[in-house]
């Protein structure tokens, strides 16, 4: 082995970065962010049978899909992973990922705590950040401002979120999301990318 | 465990940051712009008995010691980690590193690959950066331009960075200082170091 050698072969692995927290903590600002700063990932768009919120646009924040049209996909083995979460069908589509991943680009992939433990079972070798809340008090804050949401879904989630702590052994990382320093957030993360490039021994992930 | 509790207790575990690379590298200017950066670190001052080079500042770049008082604090048991590196002595003063640890500071410690492999097994929870240079090539231009630098001084450490490579399994992360980037150099260090403060299982370090 030379300095060049192992020069030319840094910086050729792509990661795959999963990131998750439990729901309302802000993972889709924190993608959202994140894709505005201009990092070249590939991001997984989510499919999901949950109605459209205000703002998001099909194929873009999610696929929209009827339950039918999300179960032909399941058995069609489209998803990476799939799951009923809170009454709705969230899946992570498998074919953007892997060819994202074949052609070296890094891919970013959003997901409740059930579906990062089952991607933790296929890919161990994927980078897993844990968003959390600064607190329960702010994470009920967020979930009430949610437009439309009944309190008892507010509970529901809550009591999910305190459980969510449990599965904390699954993640590389834990970043703090403050609401309203989001830049931090996205920069912790960032720094998390660019350190596991410089890892001594790569993580090799592929599909 | 609650997000609370899990919040307050991010953050309070100092890291010990271990800088390593072969000669000529480039681990003083590093170091130095990260100092000029204004980050918070404690920089552990290394003990050498070599003669000082053009620039360099007693007790701030190095404590040049005579070689009796290099012994004497050998004998006092002073060092972390000492060695005989190209016929000089170097030390590592363990006191100082100790206390800023206690205080919940950060350390950088700056140290060749010898005294890297002897602080990874005394503590193997600090980070562990390997410095490298973009080529061979790249290395004996920096020998070559030290200051009265004889090409037989040079030979011997080219074929010792040549060796240092196999050191590599003992270090986290790998660095490439392109001389004429070094804020890239130092970006990448700043950011494994937010990586490493957002590890799920911190790193303990104590002496």
């Amino acid at each position: 082995m030379s300095y060049e050698k192992l020069n030319s072969i840094s910086y050729i692995h792509p990661l795959l970065i999963v990131i998750s927290g439990p729901s309302g903590v802000g993972k889709d600002a924190t993608i959202a962010r994140i894709k505005e700063s201009g990092s070249s990932f590939h991001y997984a768009v989510t499919a999901t049978t949950r109605h459209k919120r205000s703002g998001e646009r099909d194929k873009v924040d999610y696929h929209f899909l009827s339950e039918e049209e999300f179960q032909q996909k399941v058995k069609a083995q489209h998803f990476l992973e799939w799951a009923k979460v809170y009454g709705n069908y969230y899946g992570v589509p498998k074919e953007g990922i892997k060819k994202a991943l074949e052609q070296g680009q890094d891919v970013i992939i959003k997901v409740d705590i059930q579906g990062a433990a089952t991607i933790k079972h296929i890919l161990p070798d994927a980078v897993f950040i844990f968003l959390m809340p600064p607190s329960t008090q702010e994470l009920a804050n967020r979930l009430k401002q949610r437009q439309g949401q009944p309190s008892d879904e507010v509970d529901l989630r809550l009591n999910k979120a305190q459980e969510e702590i449990e599965s904390l052994h699954l993640f590389d990382y834990v970043v703090v999301n403050h609401k309203d320093k989001l830049d931090i957030t996205v920069s912790e993360v960032n720094a998390i990318v660019t350190a596991e490039k410089c890892r001594a021994e790569p993580r090799l992930v592929s599909l």
